[in-house]
């Protein structure tokens, strides 16, 4: 970029929780396109600034690790009215800073509806409870306070951009089809779109193909590598149940599903984690690939805003999951959390800087069902490109930064909208603030199905007479 | 080794057929425990001789590819009486060579029972005729021709050596447990003693931890990268279903389970292949392990040997398999496969000098349910010790390639006994043989079992009776 566009002048301040790998990278995006100077940022973080990064754009970090107990007492002097709370911390639940930033009137954003540290892992509570549904329920369930200071829930790359992603797909797919489609306003709309258009399964589809750099060590046994955060990765992986929003055309719930029995009733869970539940998926450079149905806000967010009718008696919904195949380091460190029966690895390390250049990050979304089959609509966007577009990012945490800017610019236009989800974005404004970010934007037909190809050598249950069922997805 | 000691003065020939990493890693050891002059030697192999490897030893290689219609033409006019087929080919029947074999007089040896090419993936078989237990049985018919010259059927590190070391760990666990135990003599004595040890479970628990060194190209998609045969690898983990010798104590058999109508009855195989079976298993520097039931002759043989009474009704056995981590490179190659349907992968590349030195393949057995809970007894060996001890060998090819020199020194001393397995042979007298190649011999006991630290934040089906179900193996 020649000159870089300014898309909102700030008069207030940022206060950004936890300062990993989407905080670093998101700083310069901020202080580029937001116009504030870097003192009406402030960074707090547990692990403080050790490489001095936030310190060397002007921005004063504070070493603080945020507890129940101290809450209160460090972000209330630290917080104005028309303020920004930007949570991109693991371990910080997110209701509790929702419901602070409204008794203060601060706005705020997260990429991920978090509970307190030890929520994942707290044996007591059930599936059910441990779920982003109940997440999500909970957070939506502060709509109390509305009118309030806008809180856009889970925006990053996805959950955030891919709901983006979804509609502008539907888009796509209603032209190449010659169907009339609007332009939709509102969420009936949106639904009516995908229903007529046959989508029956959405996968948020993602190969993450990026890798370590010749000359790097090698992962050697129990540590966990990953090109984002080992905690939250394996938190949502291991730790979560599997979750998926559940389409109206299947036919097969699994014995290991499990309905919600309050709330949207979009979505079932899996007695299960993500990284135990594989899944057929596809993209555009893997082809056919196994990826794990890793839980994630959108599969629900997603399937609750297309669903059409009673929730209890939908006459629509897609199903609607992630399935994240993650880079090689990181599904062999999965390997071995899960030999551990999914306890913490002794040590993880997040592959920044020793990615290799060449290494992409394909993410999009896979709408199945309708008269073209199958179509992936993206980024691609590699590792050399993101470092030129912005220091301090991959390609995986490039998608994720351009998002919390684009949403922190939204945030800031429109202050007194309460708790908002992406999928209540405009996502042509949306997408218009983030792709400059994401590399190549590519939409691709196949007429893959996951039934392609079987059976070959032995027996399996499948659905022959409609492809897009969840159990001729799943690997069994 | 200062000086090798000459273990068989041979007059005969060898036709080695296939010059895999096994055929290319055994000849210096032939070459140097049997008194012999390279020209004895002939090696017939589809890919010929392309690095010269023969031709620098002084043996002949000529590039044949076997196939039924020449098997004749090729092998009369090179075979003679006492001669020695080393068969260490993909792709040519053992049956058909074991037959050939006792045409002319000669003696046989593989490391795996065969089928012709195409055996493997011909889809009018069914899973049950694809099977290493029909394989095995069909070998085994050709008994009706004894008294005749020997043929060792499936002698390599495992199938082969892991035999010898079953029996190496019960006297161990019976000297630990002050247990009297004979020394056992013959197939009943032995299975008395794994009964009165109470012995449940064994698995053949490998994990190979040899990786490409630095400076060597990563594997790319599509492509297979292993430390021994790809195609071998393939069919056995992709194309045969998963099978393992049945123990009596089990209480459960999984609904994709099947026994077989004829025969031993020792085993019982999946549905599904191995490669989409995975079990919980350990070993010394791994720990807890997630590993794959690969389908192996060893699963039904040392099923078979350890069998009393009735095959029908028996009164004991115990649950006999494959549990191998293959290496990293392989674990993601199988991935991939699995997600093409099981198609064989485009290309394939066995790791060798490309094998960084500090690498090891961890082979042992894991005897379990006994007084003293676990007993892991094997050899552990590097690739910088497998390379000091014999050229052209990584630690994977000379676990194999030691016991296919041990098998022949055997096979020609006892050269009149008609079939046989690794169970029929002396153990001690064969691990003499095969020891100084295998580099650290290790036993170790674990209180580790199946069901440690399980269930945690997942309800779980878990037998806590009996901890050594298969079922509470099984990953699921």
């Amino acid at each position: 970029m020649d000159r870089a566009p300014i898309h909102h002048r700030f008069g207030r301040r940022i206060l950004m929780i936890g300062f990993g790998c989407i905080g670093q990278g998101v700083l310069p995006l901020l202080l580029r396109h937001i116009e504030m100077r870097p003192e009406q940022v402030r960074v707090l973080s547990r692990r403080g600034d050790p490489q001095g990064m936030a310190h060397a754009q002007g921005v004063r970090c504070d070493q603080v690790e945020l507890r129940p107990d101290n809450l209160r007492s460090e972000l209330l002097p630290r917080l104005a009215p028309g303020d920004l709370v930007l949570n991109l911390s693991v371990n910080v639940s997110s209701t509790a800073l929702i419901a602070l930033c409204a008794e203060v009137g601060a706005l705020y954003l997260d990429t991920c509806i978090e509970p307190w540290d030890g929520g994942y892992t707290d044996s007591r509570l059930s599936a059910a409870q441990r779920s982003n549904y109940a997440l999500r329920e909970e957070a939506l369930a502060l709509h109390g306070c509305k009118p309030g200071p806008t809180a856009l829930l889970t925006h990053g790359a996805n959950p955030g951009l891919v709901s983006y992603f979804v509609k502008q797909a539907l888009l796509h797919i209603a032209r190449d089809t010659a169907t009339p489609a609007g332009p939709p306003v509102g969420r009936e709309a949106w639904a009516g779109l995908a229903q007529r258009l046959g989508v029956r399964v959405i996968h948020i589809a993602e190969r993450d193909w990026q890798h370590r750099a010749a000359g790097h060590p090698a992962r050697h046994p129990g540590e966990f590598v990953n090109t984002w955060s080992v905690e939250g990765f394996v938190d949502e992986a291991c730790h979560q149940p599997a979750e998926l929003g559940w389409g109206t055309h299947e036919r097969h719930l699994p014995a290991d599903a499990h309905h919600h029995d309050a709330g949207c009733r979009a979505s079932v869970y899996l007695s299960r984690p993500g990284a135990a539940t594989r899944v057929r998926s596809w993209t555009p450079l893997a082809g056919p690939q196994h990826a794990f149905l890793v839980t994630h806000a959108e599969a629900i967010s997603i399937a609750d805003h297309l669903t059409l009718g009673d929730p209890l008696r939908p006459s629509f919904r897609p199903t609607v999951h992630y399935a994240y195949r993650p880079c090689d380091d990181a599904v062999l460190s999965l390997q071995e959390v899960a030999a551990r029966e999914w306890r913490f690895p002794a040590e993880g390390r997040v592959l920044k800087d020793d990615i290799d250049g060449s290494g992409i990050d394909e993410l999009g979304v896979l709408l199945m069902g309708h008269a073209k089959g199958a179509y992936w609509y993206g980024s691609r966007l590699s590792t050399a490109q993101a470092r030129q577009l912005c220091p301090h990012n991959s390609a995986t945490s490039l998608q994720v930064t351009a998002a919390v800017m684009a949403g922190a610019v939204w945030v800031m236009r429109h202050p007194q909208l309460g708790i908002v989800e992406p999928d209540d974005l405009p996502h042509d404004e949306m997408l218009d603030l983030a792709r400059p970010y994401l590399g190549d934007m590519l939409g691709v037909y196949t007429d893959w199905t996951p039934i392609v190809d079987r059976p070959w050598l032995f027996d399996e249950d499948i659905d022959r007479e409609d492809p897009w069922q969840f159990k001729n997805f799943r690997v069994t």
